[in-house]
């Protein structure tokens, strides 16, 4: 059997976990776009160029996002600058690249050489793992931040998808009363199979003020100035929802409301994991691709 | 406001406290097919004929299943028969029939009237709740049947659908080391996420000597003879799968294994949490058809 | 180093298991009393008489608890009888029994030819051990009486000693709602810091009704008239309080009250279990004792 | 009935609450020894001198601990000085003081006086509540400072008293993997209750290098340099023993190795609730003391 080679190019300190597991599973890894090579197994191949990395490669692994500014590639442990450019040059359509959320330009400059691009943000399991690590982070910012115990205080988790599944279930093990709310029956008979109290979201408005940490995980703006007026000012919100999150936060801050806007928790609560995270992920979208050839 | 009006007619247990808690949430209620009728509110009306009830009624809540012979009612607790036939003859377009797993004739019998039918148990809130009974019944055959403790015994849960990831919970609770199987890469990332060992169903074969409690809980024959032959004698094997059941009885029979193939838990092991998930789903279905009006 | 001899004689099923895993121990072990061998492993010596035994070993395991008349050795699954005194009359000073709950007959003929002697009942691990399968079996014993299922159920249990500590832990994980009852402060203390409703013994009587499930823990008489009187007529009530237990089962029958007297746990509900406990404690005993010497 | 007045002179931030929730138990709470007083309920009485809040009560709360020079009271949130001496000049023995690790010139000045004393730190409930916040603090450095997240995480702690019952029973609900030490066979019995992993603390030596965690909860030096040798550089330590700790700094500091000495975490981590439990503790012994009269 041959042995898979994969480059990994930029990218924060997930990718240093990330590059030494894929090396332990037996990945023939290159990488290129970090100052410090220390933190890398032996056995990975350090590349003085972005060229090196690519041709020795079948599958190339960008950072999460690909880029923050749409030109160069996001490389934050790297002192030079990585035009996408100069990385689609030594792309061709027998590689496959794997990125998170590639913006437009990107995408069709891929499209365009006819490489195949997967992008594993997309992915279920890795939403689902990164879940933990986001729930962790959101827990440490209620103990740094509450005067109270999370024991036997009072929670709210708005929404029920994954990292609140999580959420509610690490809260509530730390002697937390978790409510949650959400839309839909089935989620809402979920809620009461996991032992939580479920409230409709349509009627937040008559509960939130007898909680004392709020934390949002629903991708739209849910918290409006209406719902914000009910919210007690000792309350800690958290918002857990992506860019442009899930809290009027202009208004919040003229009734001195204290909220956290926490993104990225993963990378930042706990790169390690997170690394291992984008390891798996990556092992499984390997292993399918070869079921398929 | 109109007041809901909903005629039972037959089933068992459950059915007293369907009817009692639609009865308290403000639905008119009609019952017939019990010969017994003291369990029942006083502000129920029990009726003489099937006729009786459904002439009173907007929605019929029929039992799950609809019928055990295809003829007549299902009514374990009315000493008389009820045959399909009356009670559609007693049916009207403008009737809401709410019941479970019809089967083919009757279904074409309300089909050829245009009466509006709802298969209650493909509700996904239905599933869900009952996924709570029905890992309680398993925890309690556990308890019955071995002769260790639950707390640090080994076992398998093979499939993580809804009641695989409700019994996890419990048996990890339960001080149990758990570890689930599953196929599809985002189901094996739930069962990491909540602490649990996962392994491919694939690998099943390998690992089965090791448990002390297997359940299965996937609705097809998946531990047959090369996996039976691998299960150690003191171990107990639960099956959750309805029929035709996931285990190859007859040869488990000739091993010697114990083999428990447990069905329809909830309405054995908890009658009157399962009247209320029935009271639940039936109040969230006229709940969404009015809206629709 | 001499390797350690030890006589079992008599007991339940629990032995089987507890002469299996000290002999796994290294411990050199001989039994009398058992009329169906099959169970022990092969390096375990099956002798034709007590004596044969007794006089092979330094440590002598008499069951829990010795005897059930005062005259003859417990040993139930013995067709014959063995008298204590002819027991007694191959001991020696040399020797130490481990026994439980020996009568004073039994204790007075040990101390007049001063055999050592060592209940191995009021160790605190012994006890400690022993509440796993206790409250499993009261698990048990609620998952299969109530109409309703343990999570959601709101659940008393009267006392905060050790059962009680690992019945709360267990029905709180099941999903039940757990309040428990104590008197001194730090007990209560501990009730809130695991995250369970606390009320003092002395208000019990105004919350009584409200439980579905009461669990009593205390060895003394609590659920008296006057409590029983304020309970609800669905609630299931278990007593684990060994003889004479905690409630006026006359009374509580004269208010048709459902009462569950449930002693002697472990060994009925986790046999196995219950063994590794008994071999646990007794392998303690002798390393301390070895450490003495 | 007499209402019954307390002083609370000096103290951290816990005092607020307890002062507020002390008031709205019933007590008549006038204080001393704070800048900003706007924290407390209307209903308190702030007061200009000492001799003014002493007057009035008959108990008096002092801070925990009294003082730290052994000359003035331990008062941070007063910009001024309090002599324990003159303190001393306006308690009578008809008062009650309350305080927590007085020194001994302080407790001969009480004692010439004949004012009685009761030390709040050594009231059971008053440990045990406070393990709460503490294992909560732990947690929150353990989230801080670790690479990797809970879940999934080997963690170990030493001993197994009161805060590492607390801490095992979080952190395992954090889906961490918990062994726990502990010398007793009775608590390692519990240990396995509770179903962590146990070692014998002196086989520590062994187990070392396969944690990721490591919590320290005995008040002695047990990290010692053989010890530390052992631990793996990448292992976050926990010392939450007080003074002198129970870890070998100094050494740890030439071994690289990443020691977090966490004490007084209640008053950081949760003033808020260790406020309530400073409240619970008083009110304790304020209904013990009136039981006795």
């Amino acid at each position: 059997m041959k042995t898979t080679t994969l480059a990994i190019i930029g990218g924060d300190r997930r990718y240093f976990a990330a590059a030494n597991q894929l090396c332990t599973a037996g990945v023939e890894v290159s990488v290129f776009g970090f100052d410090d090579t220390t933190p890398f197994n032996l056995n990975i191949h350090t590349c003085k160029t972005p060229e090196e990395a690519l041709t020795a490669s079948q599958y190339v692994l960008l950072p999460l996002p690909c880029s923050n500014d749409g030109k160069t590639l996001n490389a934050p442990l790297y002192s030079g600058s990585i035009p996408l450019s100069v990385l689609a040059e030594h792309l061709t359509a027998s590689k496959t690249v794997l990125g998170g959320k590639p913006d437009n330009t990107f995408k069709t400059l891929l499209r365009e050489k006819n490489i195949p691009f997967i992008d594993y943000l997309s992915r279920e399991e890795f939403a689902v793992l990164n879940a933990v690590p986001t729930a962790e982070g959101a827990i440490e910012i209620a103990l740094h931040e509450m005067p109270i115990t999370l024991s036997g205080a009072k929670c709210l988790v708005i929404g029920f998808g994954r990292i609140a599944k999580v959420l509610c279930h690490r809260l509530a093990s730390m002697g937390a009363f978790v409510t949650a709310s959400a839309r839909k029956p089935a989620d809402l008979a979920w809620i009461q199979a996991y032992g939580y109290t479920g409230i409709h979201t349509k009627d937040l408005k008559e509960h939130l003020s007898r909680f004392q940490l709020i934390v949002n995980t629903v991708p739209h703006l849910i918290l409006n100035e209406e719902l914000l007026n009910k919210i007690n000012q000792n309350t800690l919100i958290i918002d857990l929802a992506s860019k442009p999150g899930g809290v009027d936060f202009e208004y919040a801050k003229t009734l001195n409301l204290n909220v956290n806007w926490a993104l990225a928790l993963p990378g930042k609560v706990a790169p390690q994991s997170a690394g291992s995270v984008i390891c798996k992920t990556v092992l499984n979208i390997i292993s399918e691709s070869e079921v398929k050839v």
